[in-house]
């Protein structure tokens, strides 16, 4: 067991939610104590709702389990998947927060170099409260990061930089590799403390891993669906790589800002890779095909916020992806489903209230 | 004066020359000799001929002055600039090696966080040797790099990569700031050690900066053209901006791949604050122009060559530029006179024999 550990004063309090998909591992919210317990938690447990789910005295939660997604979505939480990580989503759709931080259960407090705990959550909300530059390259890395600017022959017109939508952080330890490479690699760890924050450029895709990923669920919330993700469905673990697909295309299109980098956390378990080649081998050959249909989306200017944006590439999946599967057909149909339920549950932009929910255990 | 070092084996000590545009810091040789002594300079003197450039002992050089180039290359001497240290670009012109690392004489060895000193000539080369990613991005940064790979969701084929032409390193102590910024922060220095190398993506343009750059002569070498500039010409301080833009859309063009980040060194030198406001201020307001010219350009598909992508990138500058100023039109008809240099110096590929040069101390 851990020592009661000191409560660091928490940028934002007020205007995150931290969502976890399922708590199997008792020490996670321990570990994490000092740098969580100020902030409001929502837990979507991912399986047999019977399963009591235990979370440690202190902590600000609530939690849904399937019959609270069944009860709160009705016919809708057709688009929310069952016993899979990517039911996530459904906290992203009730949060009223600014920002999300989501997080494994298997990922802890790591250290930097100097041996100092990483708060995570406190470098994630610097990285969407301070600008991005998808435009161009800056060599130095974050410029506005203490100690750093922008480099020589770095265009001023673009110094202003735009608004960050995306945090994407990255796993000391364990890093998330998929079947093959777990199989080729099985004793692969990452020792490598990369102290850089940066920018993704615009028109450039990346596999967005949602281990330790914050992002502003005001902007960019409606592109971040999990998809149709195991239990009866053909594919799993491409829940985050869909959402990281979608959302980073909707950024690229509505002039936000993705950035990757620091924090690091510490992943600890390797999952299994035999399990994981099952979930994941159609993934393999499918995102042959599916990236470059992101590569090439064009959307529409008309498509000016990211619900526009979501259902404009529900329309082109339909078009486009149904020749390699008819599970894009089903996928299109949730995420048109995913963006009415985001209507339902969030202020419309005409000022129409919205729907409130009641978890398992209220707070 | 330093202790006699040891000379460490050098990487492909028969297939690099170090290109430096003038050496009037004595120090500089002996402090880079472990890591240079081996391999074969080439000294671009940028000024007045009459003064006389010492090289140590032991290292095996060519120097070039300003007569060398006028008898060199007779009326196309007009494309290399005078007293600037844009002159570099004629020993890349001259040399006979597959790879260039250019490095300023005001740039000196640094060291890692864990104290050693950086052999950056060898990481340079180990950079140009292991393939780039410009299509998307791996998350871990260097997928080939020792104890990396590429993370889950990056296309399976994608990770054969592509050849890297470029390899562009970076500087502790005295970041490569512009005037402007010089001079707004003229105590900033650039302490983070940011362990890593990155390929930049495809259509996404950067700053390169000369002081500490590599690159694969034979694919890219006619695109490293580093314009006109300094005496007689309205601008200066943009020379490797320049042949940056250029060579990067040549670069995505002909799919291949642009690296930065490792390996640093430790610059040593702000220079004047005001006397580079002076060279680079139309610079500052052009490239906001240059910019979107270079990140709209499209080459045509029978450009199969750095030489061909550059001579329709010359008629582009004369088509588009010119409009922003008449030195435009001068600096287009100077890079087709570059590459009629080019041509004339290097192998062409219906095999006709190159010229020799004779520089002013053989070797």
């Amino acid at each position: 067991m851990y020592a009661p550990a000191t409560v660091v004063t928490p940028p934002l309090v007020n205007e995150v939610d931290i969502v976890i998909p399922t708590i199997r591992n008792l020490d996670f919210l321990e570990q994490w104590r000092p740098f969580f317990q100020p902030y409001h938690l929502i837990i979507v447990q991912d399986g047999d709702p019977s399963i009591k789910i235990r979370v440690p005295e202190g902590y600000d939660y609530e939690l849904y389990n399937r019959n609270d997604i069944n009860r709160i979505l009705g016919p809708k939480a057709s688009c929310i998947s069952f016993k899979d990580g990517a039911c996530r989503c459904f906290g992203f759709l009730v949060s009223k927060k600014k920002y999300i931080f989501t997080i494994d259960d298997d990922c802890f407090v790591a250290k930097d170099p100097s041996g100092k705990e990483i708060n995570a959550l406190a470098q994630h909300i610097h990285n969407l409260s301070t600008p991005a530059t998808p435009f161009f390259f800056n060599t130095l890395y974050d410029p506005y990061r203490e100690g750093a600017d922008f480099v020589r022959g770095y265009p001023f017109s673009l110094r202003e930089g735009v608004t960050t939508a995306i945090s994407h952080g990255l796993w000391l330890n364990i890093p998330d590799y998929d079947a093959p490479t777990q199989l080729v690699k099985p004793r692969e760890r990452n020792t490598r403390y990369v102290d850089a924050v940066m920018t993704i450029p615009k028109g450039t895709l990346f596999p967005m891993c949602a281990m330790n990923l914050a992002f502003d669920r005001e902007l960019i919330g409606p592109a971040m669906y999990f998809g149709l993700m195991g239990h009866g469905h053909p594919i799993s673990r491409y829940d985050d790589m869909w959402a990281g697909w979608c959302a980073k295309v909707t950024c690229d299109h509505l002039g936000l800002g993705v950035k990757t980098g620091l924090p690091y956390l510490s992943h600890s378990k390797a999952s299994n890779p035999f399990v994981n080649l099952q979930k994941e081998f159609k993934g393999l050959f499918w995102q042959e095909d599916i990236i470059p249909f992101f590569q090439n989306v064009t959307l529409p200017k008309e498509c000016t916020t990211a619900q526009k944006c979501y259902i404009e590439l529900s329309k082109l999946v339909k078009e486009k992806l149904v020749s390699i599967d008819p599970y894009f057909e089903k996928l299109s149909d949730a995420m048109v489903t995913w963006i009415d339920a985001w209507n339902e549950f969030n202020q419309s932009a005409d000022g129409a209230t919205t729907v409130k929910v009641k978890p398992t255990k209220p707070k």
